[in-house]
């Protein structure tokens, strides 16, 4: 039995791990590595430094390297096959299933991915052939072809006889799928219906022909939308005619959710959603630099609005010291906004049908924060400055920007989303750009304006 | 058989919908909501705004309510809850299964829950004590108590033999769980095993007594990884002394996977993760104005440190146009390293023995940047005001402003983490807290010990 109550925790695993590598306890460390998972050691080498990393990468028994080559993040799992020697590699491509292989080919260069793709047995070429003839992030691409079939027309009883030819059933089989005579989809028969059913029922009264398939070409998010709503665990995937051609199971199903979670986490700040924690510090410097590069462009924008307005700052000096806290809140209440909409986005619960009700109640949200908060400030800087001028010219900048953050936190992801652009990606960089520019601009412009 | 290739998008849905309600087509609208599995009535419902709401909640079936509630989030459940009549929740609450019900009876007021607790069918009630027996995210909190049980030394046919008095079996059940005379857990029997197994075997022999269960005292955080990293469908839930108390299956796990995730995103713009899209103006407003008010009070001690520049910049205003350049691009940089950080400790990656290691190449990456953009931005700078003395002043600081980002980006998350403070909350408001002020003190302080 393996309670988990009071396991290790990964950090002292971790810990462990890397103070066997410090001391050179290299027996102790492959003794470790039986008990875990293959997604746990893993886990492990991405939470490596490259050195260390490599050690523990050379200790992995040879027949375990595809499983936890499959396990890793593309960018981690790259620098490790960059080394391995092409016999190293082959044999781990031996272990690997289609759809995760498919993945692997992807990323190594054309001769290697040939050479591969010639060395493996002639099952496992036509299994890989048939994902890869689907498109990246679809139904085809990710789903197994381990998959046990039926007739309609036998009974239980031989279906059970059937069964028990089997040494095992592939992992996370909790139905068989019904076929006819040319492999075409009826439906699913649940184990548990194997097992409750009376043995001279017929296939064909104990099937769901109800449950729910997936065509190959359908994208990978629609089918974890389906599986999350419809709470399930195995789906078939159909061709265009319906036949049958494998299956997609709730682990898979899992991973991609928590990929896609990641990615927006991740590309809210810039970041690739494969990155590696510990990649080498030049390629990581290079994919940030980017980034901060664009980022760069739009500062400077608001630089240059700011520059235009360079007599009144150089007559209040008080303007300079105030003009972050116009820019800086309208950046807060348009991220809560853009946050709440991106979110709506992925949930599918933003439609024509309510985006005017969303954007009005988005803008009185702000309005009433904005008069709130302004009337703060306003107080504020009046007793800092002793100007009441700028004390009511602050506060109504703060206004005029906060209904505006607010409007661009819900137009910004509907035109981005439009225009085929993941707003997780580049919205906060376009709401902030527009919340520093009218932030300045409704400020230091009101500012010139009334009080020089 | 129900395929989605061309399925109605849910925006389709949604604005179908919202038609049917505006023109008052309550019969089709009704007939349609018979297609939908309780979860997409859930989402329907959360795509409404209150009124339209109120009219969709009206025609669903009694009888469906506790289904369609137990799929919704806390602040758009409890709106519903509100207005609903103390027979119509009582109802509901009796096809609510135990954990989801836990969950509810927690949001309403003591008297209404005490009544709906006393009103339960007995064998419900249990079921809710013995969840309601444990705290709040832990696996107890979110077990079924549906398991079926068998003993170890019995031959599978007894197994299957008794099965089939069964009409259905809980949904998925991938595994019954095997326990000794005293309700002991000892091991899974896979449906696929009984199905396979020959008639004559023991239980004993072919359950898997390696199968993990967990705790019910164990934190569903735990739980969810401990799915995801060994591929599981459904796990014994078991008490202090090992007695099988129920069991989680990956449904559940889904929906803890997906909220994380969710309040991972919404918590970085200070928002609830519970957060309805279409809440009321004034509790939204107020909600959010907190976090305004959090972030109005660190942009103020910004611009004080600002204030304490006022001499420097009377003097030379182009300063005031430059100062945002570096306060932003520390910003930017800091919140790189913070995202990853973060990631890294919700994926275990991060321990005591790779801190040193991540810092060091934080900073490193940091500093990179730091040089080639300070020299880009001073160059920038020259051109556009043809000062040295503040071109050079300009690169140093954000150089310093960057490295200062690196450093923060990784120490903030781990300080906040060994606080047992979620730094997905507050990590990014301390960070930009920090690049602001060091941002506008580097610049403006080296600009006036060497240009005044």
């Amino acid at each position: 039995m393996n309670s988990i109550e009071q396991p290790a925790s990964t950090a002292d695993i971790l810990n462990s791990v890397v103070s066997d590598i410090n001391s050179e306890r290299l027996e102790d460390l492959s003794n470790k590595l039986d008990e875990f998972h293959p997604s746990e050691v893993a886990n492990l080498l991405e939470s490596l430094p490259p050195v260390k990393r490599k050690i523990l990468w050379g200790i992995i028994p040879g027949e375990q390297e595809g499983e936890v080559l499959t396990h890793m993040r593309d960018e981690a799992r790259a620098a490790i096959i960059e080394e391995m020697k092409q016999d190293q590699l082959l044999a781990a491509a031996g272990n690997m299933n289609a759809s995760k292989l498919a993945n692997v080919l992807g990323e190594l260069p054309n001769d290697i991915s040939d050479n591969i793709f010639q060395a493996l047995e002639d099952d496992h070429r036509k299994r890989l052939e048939t994902v890869l003839s689907y498109d990246e992030k679809t139904a085809g691409r990710i789903m197994n072809t381990d998959v046990i079939s039926v007739r309609q027309n036998v009974t239980l009883a031989v279906v059970l006889r059937w069964l028990r030819r089997h040494l095992m059933l592939p992992v996370h089989t909790d139905a068989l799928m019904v076929i006819d005579e040319e492999n075409r989809y009826l439906g699913k028969l649940h184990l548990s219906n194997v097992v409750i059913g009376a043995p001279d029922e017929l296939v064909q009264n104990v099937m769901r022909s109800d449950a729910n398939s997936i065509k190959a070409s359908c994208s990978i998010t629609e089918v974890a939308a389906l599986f999350e709503r419809r709470d399930l665990i195995s789906v078939a995937v159909l061709d265009e005619n319906d036949h049958l051609l494998g299956r997609i199971t709730i682990d898979d199903v899992v991973d991609i959710i928590r990929e896609q979670a990641d990615a927006t986490l991740l590309k809210s700040a810039g970041l690739n959603e494969e990155q590696d924690l510990f990649s080498p510090i030049l390629p990581s410097a290079k994919q940030r630099g980017l980034w901060l590069g664009l980022n760069l462009i739009t500062v400077f924008f608001a630089a240059w609005v700011i520059g235009q307005f360079q007599e009144v700052l150089d007559e209040i000096v008080a303007l300079a010291v105030l003009m972050p806290i116009v820019a800086s809140m309208g950046g807060i209440a348009g991220s809560q906004t853009l946050t709440l909409t991106i979110r709506g986005l992925a949930l599918d619960q933003i439609a024509k049908s309510n985006i005017k009700w969303l954007t009005m109640k988005e803008i009185a949200v702000g309005g009433l924060n904005g008069l709130v908060w302004a009337v703060t400030v306003a107080i504020a800087s009046f007793i800092w400055f002793d100007n009441k001028g700028i004390a009511i010219i602050l506060a109504v900048a703060m206004l005029l920007n906060l209904l505006a953050a607010s409007l661009s936190g819900v137009i910004i992801p509907l035109i981005l989303n439009r225009m085929g652009i993941d707003p997780a990606l580049s919205g906060a960089v376009i709401l902030t750009t527009i919340t520093d520019v009218i932030g300045f601009l409704s400020f230091l412009g009101l500012a010139s304006l009334y009080l020089l």
